[in-house]
């Protein structure tokens, strides 16, 4: 018996029927949805139960010296849920329950593979929200959304997740169940572990559950704005003068012309103007219709053809545009979806920086922001390259285009996409921004983490996760590069 | 020369007059606003003019095994900024500049010097503010309520230190400067070390600079409501029935009836009610008098005497009452300030359970309550025991008395008040919370961490603070007992 068939052995006399080794499901589990995928599948997939399943499995892997990756609905996008040769896949997207709901503390306790939209449904007859709501909250869990720190729609009014969570159950390394943060609006008892764990991707350990801080649903209609400007510049100087005005619109999404152009052919609607761009924003609360009109008002300064309307499925169809941006970059090719943020005010620089990028490298990078708190998503669309390693374009989650990725550089991400990106970060950094608003460092950002951090941060973090990780079997290769 | 000597010569070597051997620079180093001070003085104060004295000062330390505790203005609560014998005082409080304020990003980058009261007064005429209001702002700074991770009175509705800061830069034990955080509302690069410096108390890093989250002024008049009920317990369940009511607040205090008769005796004003107890609450914004409204009823329902109040100036005096608690507490003789946090469906229980520890130790337990996010201040008032150690209670900044904290249990502290402290924590912890919700660790309740962490969680944050602090020089002895 080899070592690998070894750890499978051990794991199913522990867990049974909850390890699946069906070639369908370590397929799967190869890749999220950046399409990306490891390029060998793992050597099994844990589907917990509970925190007894995840504690076995754990025990098992640190025995034996074997990579854990943990997933939960694979809508990542940054690679990072991505579970290769030699690894396990532990899947905690059948812990899904929720465990208690106080509407008198505004909190809930919840498993970490419910999806959000489950959870915001099951909150709603309470009066109840959790706030998050990244653009994947229909198919994403609670728990992938902790494990990446996501942001989404409503961040700029709302908050990130970081703001949503009070409190974190994890399993370490070795199996043991730690029970981090708390339960009250207030508590500074010892390091805030429950934040370093928001947005660490899986490498420090395994959220088996939290306790999350909820919101009263904000009560009245929403009003929603569709903004055309003649070009994006214009629309991104537009958004920054909303925010500059002191108004705070619930939602402020942004598309550029190709963007505009790929979704208006994926819904078979007119083509929008040559060039044309476009902001779309919500607002929301017992003064929705008043920022509505003074949003109207800077729009229409900034040279906006502006749509108001206060019908909230008119709303829905009108926001329904952006929420189709990722289906129809998935339409045009294989994808590198980036995910840069910078400071709000240098929005319209950022945009030039994206501008002098598609001509010097002699490309076209859709690109829609969350303009309201500064976070672009541009689209580097290209044809895999085909020099090296093996599409993994069977995987069914993987979007329509699959890369893989070799954890080198020699993946099927053409090498002038990738001195493009390359070029895109520098700018967001020098703008003050962040290589990443959201979707995190997973396998495809990691080698510009040092950048950002500078080497000493770096080393600092890296020490950080030997502390949880003294056998290095969470999640390794992600995050960091070494 | 003595190596403390030495240690003194090499500092004044560097940075010259700003280290300052004065015997009342060395004393009010002592303590903090605690009641509580280290036996014996410490070796020198720094007072730090910049990033490099702050470096130089660090490189000192590490290369010769010196404790260093980070001060500012010394308001601490929890005696974490007492420094002793054989170790360095590092004043950052001189290093007050607002190095940028960002309108139009919301955002400000401030030294950590500053004054809460003096920032938010430069904030107030571009229309700003930080929202972090701990009771302490007119004399706390900014680097101050970033270590301790302040609460406040606004935290219900505007959050906590944690929701208001972006970035640090931050000052390692060995003197290198890392930047830690970001500019932008998202940001997931990397672990939250941000997250990790706040609330640490000075034992990882020296916060140098802050990129602090700012709000937009509130526009609109403040609605203020005084209740009287019979008793606390009354008075609780009304602020439980009003977060349960789904209005929120900005402000909403709790006084039982000792330290409400503490408070008029010191103010002059007319004794109340025997047993009275009173809520002090405020609502802002442009629901403001509706939001007054609806909470008068929930009070009136709950049994409440009502007053609301639409008047500024008269808002503002009934809120004196409750801000006047900390002196009224210092003329009463020395107290140990406690701090726990509990579920706000708790509040009742839990002033059950201090009623329940007054009987039981034949003490009377003053306890005011920001009762909007659950966190208690039960003030145990008692005198000093004269058994050990030394009093210090020349230390001006110290308030009227002043205990001796040697680092053991043997402190001015009578045992049967440290008994029933003990009793305090435990029933806060059995009730889903939290034994400090703002005041911090420190030297005062780090016998009772481990208690609340766990052993496996205790250990992991020893751990993490080893990686930061590989020599142990950064503020030994507090947060950590062992």
């Amino acid at each position: 018996m080899t070592a690998s068939a070894g750890v499978v052995a051990q794991l199913r006399e522990a867990l049974g029927e909850r390890v699946d080794t069906s070639p369908e499901a370590l397929n799967e589990a190869r890749a999220d949805k950046s399409g990306h995928a490891a390029p060998e599948a793992p050597l099994a997939v844990v589907r917990a139960a509970s925190v007894a399943d995840v504690q076995q499995t754990l025990r098992i892997a640190t025995a034996t010296a074997t990579p854990v990756v943990t997933r939960g609905a694979g809508t990542g996008l940054a690679g990072a849920a991505n579970t290769g040769g030699g690894e396990i896949a532990l899947s905690v997207r059948g812990m899904d329950r929720i465990v208690e709901v106080r509407a008198d503390d505004l909190i809930a306790v919840v498993e970490p593979g419910i999806i959000n939209a489950d959870l915001n449904a099951a909150l709603a007859p309470h009066g109840l929200w959790w706030a998050p709501d990244p653009a994947s909250r229909a198919i994403s869990t609670v728990g992938g959304n902790i494990a990446t720190g996501a942001g989404g729609l409503l961040c700029a009014k709302y908050g990130v997740v970081r703001d949503a969570v009070l409190g974190l159950d994890v399993v370490l390394a070795d199996g043991r169940l730690v029970r981090l943060g708390h339960r009250t609006v207030k508590g500074v008892a010892g390091y805030d572990l429950t934040s370093l764990m928001i947005g660490s991707e899986g490498t420090l350990g395994v959220v088996v559950g939290a306790t999350l801080k909820l919101r009263r649903l904000v009560p009245g209609a929403v009003c929603t704005l569709a903004a055309t400007f003649a070009d994006v510049r214009a629309a991104a100087a537009a958004s920054a003068a909303v925010t500059a005005s002191g108004v705070q619109p619930a939602v402020m999404e942004l598309m550029d012309a190709a963007s505009l152009a790929a979704v208006h052919a994926l819904l078979a609607l007119p083509a929008p103007a040559e060039g044309a761009a476009q902001l779309t924003i919500q607002t929301d609360g017992p003064a929705a219709a008043a920022e509505a009109d003074a949003i109207a008002a800077v729009l229409s300064g900034a040279g906006g053809e502006v749509a108001v309307t206060h019908d909230a499925a008119e709303g829905e169809r009108l926001l329904a545009i952006r929420r189709s941006m990722h289906p129809a970059m998935e339409a045009l090719g294989t994808t590198l979806i980036e995910d840069v943020a910078v400071p709000r005010s240098a929005l319209p620089a950022m945009f030039d920086e994206i501008a002098r990028i598609e001509r010097e490298y002699g490309i076209v990078i859709p690109t829609v922001a969350h303009a309201g708190d500064g976070n672009l998503h541009p689209n580097f669309v290209f044809a895999p390259s085909t020099g090296s390693g093996t599409a993994a374009d069977s995987g069914a989650s993987a979007g329509s285009g699959t890369a893989t990725d070799s954890g080198t550089a020699t993946d099927l991400v053409p090498e002038h996409i990738w001195a493009a990106a390359d070029d895109l970060f520098r700018a967001a950094l020098r703008l003050g921004g962040t290589l990443t608003g959201e979707h995190g460092v997973g396998v495809l950002k990691r080698r510009w983490l040092r950048d950002e951090l500078g080497d000493d941060q770096w080393q600092l973090q890296r020490a950080i996760k030997q502390v949880f990780d003294p056998v290095g079997i969470l999640n390794p290769g992600k995050v960091f590069d070494a």
